[in-house]
């Protein structure tokens, strides 16, 4: 199995692409640009939905859904909005089709063209705040604090699975506040809530950090993102939040009358993180030999193989591998046995190891004789024998190790691939060998884009952990003077 | 806050939009026909999503997610498929906006013209189908069972909040078997599905049974469905099961290749649930109080009310109440304590009356001093005082009491709206007056047409269960043979 699939060495963005698709996460759709996501890949989905959705109501926030369509003189209201999103929007202008009258099929019905043309939410701000208007009349109604799971389109020209699809699934919140101070302070807790996520579910030792006013938000005051290091050593933006002063209070007309009988227009915030997230998870932790699942996303954590020759033994192995599914489903570990009757135990190990099972338990007919399992764990393939007894306590042990063990090594591999540069002749070698690079930095947009003219590189974030960056120094680019380092990096 | 709510008795469709809106469970967006759930909305759905998601993966179902839009040439490619589905759909015609030259916003950039319309998917069999055609090669690849939870869009021209609505959430089912029999009984079993969720959980004495031909789903060779009874008497179809034969197997060229060789075409069911139950929620238990939740799908089971005076009362009765919800959160009863300080203990009751909430617990300062509580039960209004020390326990047989009768008083009013009907004339009247009508039919399309264009009924289904109907006699309209009853009924 593992032979079917590109070395990572050889061509990264290859393995990436057969990783997704051999491992049965997703594929090409028929329609260009979207992906089919498929069970296998729905199921890690569903558990980072899961788990980030019982955060943000620990946080206040409710679930609401709002249109999939946006009236395109909303979508105008707010300038540097449309301009981030309109070169890539799908726009629906008909309601009907008909009968082809010259009997080739269908075409769209002419005589039911829209009034007004609508488009397909590439985000949801203007219609959210639309509907805030009548929700908001006082600061009572505040905060408000909303989010939805839904689909969003974005009319991309070069697509790649998870990474950038026309299509995708995401999360959106959207918060109204009464002052400046409490909405910086949610858009802080946000990504505060993703950082915690990416590294203690998804074991991604993210760098949480603000957005340079290049690469913010369109319509944001200040974006604050976590920015994760893949295998290639290319930055992956893994989930934004943004303070949105009151640019979409502004342009919708939203205000409250505060505690002092002033009318007042609303702060907002808004957040999102996006299916994305899955190609992150492939790309940060996966090997030659497939996907490598944290245990905490992975929707099996426990595979078990039986090795038989007759069917009495197969019999005798099934029924303890049923005892140990129990035992340890009761402990809160989901289970799966292999007892496809077509395939060897060897396909299915390698299948396994594919799709990036944490632990697989094999038992043969000496395990039964001697009441012990072989216990082989995805992310250092090493295999030991345990006995059958101890079993169910030293599975749980091995999940959260090999929990810690994956973000350990994508932490010591991130360490290993940053590091300071002041040297603008070193930086272009090096930023092109796959590292992070913390750089003094001018403060200027035309220092950001020269050196993305010249690199491609861009500044990820200006972090606000993971590095000490608050020094006196001279941007690399200019010689100017400044008062912090910046990450600089090429991202997906 | 009831005297802001319509009478029932007095119009019944402004009472229902009444307690959508101010229940706060959804309102109309401002894009025509689609619609905003609101968070207290939102949290009921995501419950039924909840309990009927579980509830398929018990059956084997995985879920996946297939894309938004559909080709227009697949679209046409099932005939009846395209007849069923052409004259209300959202089509997709371009994919940029651009400034509009005379400086007046923004337009369709008419250089971004999709080669091919996409369709907005009004549902997902034929993109599913064309997926399906690469996943299925052989007998080992069966069954195939798959479910997304996603957005659909018809483009209706008269709308009502979450009965028909142009956009609408829903779960659409889509599964793949090698034979007919197969199919057919996986078609049954996710109708029994969705019948045991209706009657469980929504607390509504649905009626199983097959649609007549006329109403079958387009592309079906038989259509299951639930029927519920509003308390208009009207019938409100609750979800579908449809057995689709070879049809979409044959449009979208997908074999198999059978244990014994042969190459064979697969067969497909598909059903689905949305938001329509929302609707029926409502419209089958609320009173002129609001909404009356079956503690099974309430977001909040148990409100609390404090009463005081002195800021030591309130504190001491806080703390009481704090008390009793980690007690009953401990017994997995949600528990809000609503201690909102502008407002009345009078206005706190009669809003969450509206919002159909099961219990209300009430403490005042004598209450504290006796060791009671007041207890309300919202499905009949009455108010009992219990003692603080058997609380927990009297909640959760009251909560259980509750379900039960909600179940119960649905199904006495249904039974008292069905009747056997034998006379033309006595149809035509009775069937105006908000019953089900349980008559013989000659089978044939022609009549069922003619009924329902004299008297806007229609065969609701044709019961597999909840009535015994198979007796001989004379159709009701045609006088001509029948062998069993179906049920007639006025329809939302």
């Amino acid at each position: 199995m593992a032979d079917q699939i590109t070395k990572k060495e050889e061509n990264y963005s290859q393995w990436y692409n057969d990783l997704v698709v051999k491992a049965d996460l997703a594929e090409q759709s028929a329609v260009r640009g979207c992906m089919v996501i498929k069970p296998y890949g729905y199921a890690i989905w569903e558990k980072m939905q899961r788990a980030l959705d019982d955060m943000f109501k620990k946080t206040g926030v409710q679930n609401a859904y709002f249109p999939l369509f946006i009236p395109k003189s909303f979508f105008s209201r707010e300038a540097e909005h449309v301009a981030g999103f309109a070169k890539e929007c799908a726009v629906v202008t008909h309601h009907r089709l008909m009968n082809d009258p010259d009997g080739k099929g269908v075409i769209v019905d002419p005589s039911a063209k829209l009034e007004e043309e609508l488009i397909v939410r590439p985000t949801s701000e203007t219609i959210i705040w639309s509907t805030y208007k009548n929700w908001i009349k006082s600061w009572r109604d505040l905060p408000l604090l909303c989010n939805q799971w839904c689909n969003v389109v974005r009319w991309e020209m070069r697509t790649r699975l998870f990474l950038r699809t026309s299509e995708f699934l995401w999360q959106e919140g959207h918060t109204a506040h009464a002052t400046a101070e409490e909405a910086e302070a949610k858009a802080k807790e946000m990504v505060g809530v993703y950082a915690d996520f990416a590294r203690n579910w998804l074991a991604m030792p993210v760098i949480v950090g603000h957005k340079s006013p290049n690469e913010r938000f369109a319509g944001a005051l200040d974006t604050l993102t976590i920015e994760a290091m893949m295998q290639d050593g290319k930055a992956l933006q893994a989930g934004t939040s943004h303070f949105l002063g009151q640019n979409f209070a502004k342009s919708f007309d939203v205000q409250f009358a505060d505690k002092d009988g002033q009318l007042k227009y609303v702060w907002a915030t808004s957040w999102g993180v996006s299916t994305r997230l899955m190609g992150a998870l492939v790309m940060a932790h996966g090997d030659n030999n497939g996907l490598v699942l944290p245990p905490k996303i992975a929707p099996i954590q426990v595979v078990m193989v039986p090795i038989f020759k007759t069917e009495e033994e197969h019999s005798a192995i099934l029924e303890k591998m049923n005892n140990l599914k129990a035992d340890l489903e009761d402990k809160g570990v989901s289970v799966k046995i292999d007892d496809r009757d077509t395939l060897r135990p060897g396909f299915k190990f390698a299948e396994w190891e594919l799709k990036g099972v944490p632990v697989r338990l094999a038992i043969g007919p000496r395990d039964l004789q001697n009441g012990t399992v072989e216990v082989h764990r995805r992310d250092t393939l090493e295999k030991e024998t345990v006995s059958l007894d101890s079993l169910v306590p030293s599975i749980e042990v091995l999940l959260e190790a090999i929990q810690k063990n994956i973000y350990q090594k994508a932490f010591d591999f991130r360490q290993a691939h940053v590091e300071k540069c002041d040297s603008w002749d070193e930086f272009k070698e090096k930023i092109q060998t796959g590292k992070f690079l913390l750089c003094h930095w001018d403060g200027t947009t035309e220092t950001e884009q020269a050196i993305k003219d010249e690199t491609k590189a861009t500044i990820r974030c200006i972090p606000v952990d993971s590095f000490v960056c608050e020094e006196e120094g001279k941007c690399i680019y200019t010689g100017k003077p400044s008062h912090r380092r910046v990450v600089f990096a090429i991202s997906y």
